[in-house]
């Protein structure tokens, strides 16, 4: 169950100018079940993305991003849920090609100024006559006050859908920002995520953008990971429409830039806490590290390390196997008698073993908690990571056993 | 339950000349356990050995590693389950040396002639008392004829014993290697493995029976994987006592390296068949790389992908995640619409999606099976390399999260 994660509220999700959203039931994998997006937007958005570095990368991340390389008019996204377009070769491109035309035509712009998702079993054929079919029903439902159902129609092994609004004001004026994602199992974001879409209706430019984007992406969601796979279809697209009149220049960029990382980390952490199985949502810190680098190998190292996850879900303080995968991590120059590593508040470990102070009923309690952090200060240099991930429990193997049934 | 994996029977374990074992129950952990193993070599033993490369590494490790690198003379090896006496600080360090000097008493050597040993819980002061007090009772138990006890004293979680005995013809003279080793989670070696000791009674000059363990530990436990998570404890030890009388050099170094070999890999794979909670042995095979480094990457990416690892356990070929491994493995100019992936003997995918002659019943047919094999041919270059890995089940989950209790 997702741990101390809330469904959003509908009310409280902010429609953004510009932006409008429609969702269909396909039938895509099975009947009766919303999985096909329309993002629509308006003449002057601009639109930005990061997509996965997975070689096997999917046919429509490859499409998305040829379009979105080629020109600076992006008129819709269409996701759908049900199957990923991954592995899937040519035949794989001919089809997420065949979705923008069909979108296109419907919507009465060119099939590059479409953007293509797809999420859900690899290497089996994209039913894109069902998406196709789909489509007029997707566009009758198109309205801007339906991001509560969007995010609902992205899900797959997701419990409760991922969405986010917020506001700042910037130049006296108030920009809206709304996101939704989605993802549960095969989280280890590199440069992206599984699927994120955040629009706002503040103008910014599409090189600024894109910065923006990459630099919400490395703060949030290139910072969690639920099970060290790295998705074939991974993608987080930043959308601004412009409509508020705001033009984000300048000094600017740094309150914008800032809500934006807000908006997208509070989406990652979503993730998370609805990690497929998980019961604890576990905050790793570094700090003291040389460099960036040395601090997430430390930290994907115990995020990653099966003894150390299966410990957590025990609630068992065997708090040796974060030592292990601290030592085993890769950094080569490690003096191990240097660094502490804390447990919430508590000291557990310091001069190359356990703390004098240590205490098993301490970290008992700890362990306890539904949210714990681990601290690892390596007093190595000044530069500091966080990362999060989930426990590893039954029912993480009960739904990996059994997803494509 | 370990994969094809049978008990060692007692009568084919092949006494060394030169190794004496002794067993004793010091009650480490528990009482009336086998916990502790004395193995005791006559003078002429030479002794080489391969460690972990965790900064975390045990304090015998350090010590180990120390005698070996001072002393030509080891005359013998303690080693203690239960209790890892890793991430023990200076105390672990002294509770070391006192276990060396101990034994070096009751032998009449010095405590460099001795190496230790430990494999348990991690970051848990060595109960050092326990072992002293226990170590008569392993010298009294000292016989040539004991490797089959041997074998069951070393083991933790595991619930099958290793060990395995081979003979070869060299300047007509017939030489004896019997080997024994423990492991079964924590386990994915580099430069070593969990515990592993080979004993010959060939004579083989020490600088060349470091090459022989390097090289055996290469082909042998340094391809296996089970979570991925590398121990800060582990060691393969390989002993040459000379008794047999046949001086290894020159071209017989090829037929004795080989045998090493194989009795390492027969070892190493034992472990894997012993996988905590494993119900398939996977053998994974990546060939045409460019160098053996990304073959090993894509190798292990495969292996500790936790997707692919829950789709065997559940025999469901959901074998687009093995796809998803090999494209996040890591190797940049990876063109993925040239390699070619396969079940067995069934042709899953090429050109970049599936094998248009693959059939899901073929599929299906092969993850039935307890032995698998996944082949991937890159058509890049013309190194191979050969890993091997286990499912990954509920078992697993359920023994890392009481394993302390």
């Amino acid at each position: 169950m997702p741990v101390n994660l809330s469904a959003p509220v509908a009310a409280q999700l902010l429609p953004v100018a510009g932006v409008s959203l429609g969702i269909a039931e396909a039938g895509i994998k099975r009947a009766n079940r919303k999985d096909l997006l329309v993002i629509k937007l308006e003449d002057e958005a601009t639109v930005a993305g990061v997509f996965t570095t997975n070689r096997f990368c999917a046919a429509p991340v490859t499409i998305a991003k040829e379009h979105l390389a080629t020109n600076n008019s992006i008129r819709a996204l269409v996701i759908n849920t049900g199957n990923a377009n991954a592995g899937t070769g040519e035949q794989g491109m001919a089809a997420a090609r065949t979705t923008c035309t069909a979108l296109a035509k419907l919507l009465g712009c060119t099939p590059e100024q479409v953007l293509p998702y797809s999420t859900g079993v690899i290497m089996e054929p994209l039913p894109v006559d069902k998406i196709v079919a789909g489509m007029p029903q997707a566009i009758a439902n198109l309205k801007v006050d339906n991001w509560y159902d969007a995010a609902h129609a992205i899900m797959t092994t997701d419990i409760v859908a991922k969405a986010v609004s917020k506001q700042v004001r910037i130049g006296g004026q108030t920009i809206t920002i709304t996101g939704i994602s989605k993802g549960s199992g095969m989280i280890h974001p590199n440069m992206a995520t599984m699927l994120g879409y955040i629009a706002t209706d503040a103008a910014i430019a599409q090189p600024l953008l894109q910065e923006m984007v990459r630099e919400a992406a490395n703060k949030s969601f290139n910072c969690i990971t639920v099970d060290g796979d790295t998705s074939t279809n991974d993608a987080l697209m930043l959308i601004a429409t412009g409509m508020s009149g705001v033009q984000i220049t300048g000094a600017e960029c740094v309150s914008m830039q800032a809500v934006i990382t807000e908006v997208a980390t509070e989406l990652a952490q979503a993730i998370v806490r609805d990690g497929e199985g998980a019961t604890k949502f576990i905050t790793i810190q570094i700090d003291g590290g040389k460099d960036e680098g040395e601090c997430k190998k430390i930290g994907y190292a115990i995020a990653h390390s099966p003894l150390v996850k299966t410990a957590f879900f025990a609630s068992d303080p065997n708090l040796g196997r974060i030592l292990a995968a601290i030592g085993y991590a890769g950094v080569a120059d490690l003096d191990v008698t240097k660094l502490k590593v804390y447990l919430d508040d508590v000291l557990v470990a310091e001069n190359g073993g356990r703390a004098m102070s240590y205490q098993e009923e301490d970290g008992q309690r700890v362990m306890q908690q539904s949210d714990i952090t681990i601290r690892v200060v390596l007093d190595r240099g000044a530069v500091d990571a966080t990362l999060w991930t989930c426990d590893f429990s039954y029912d993480y193997v009960k739904i990996n056993a059994s997803y494509r049934s």
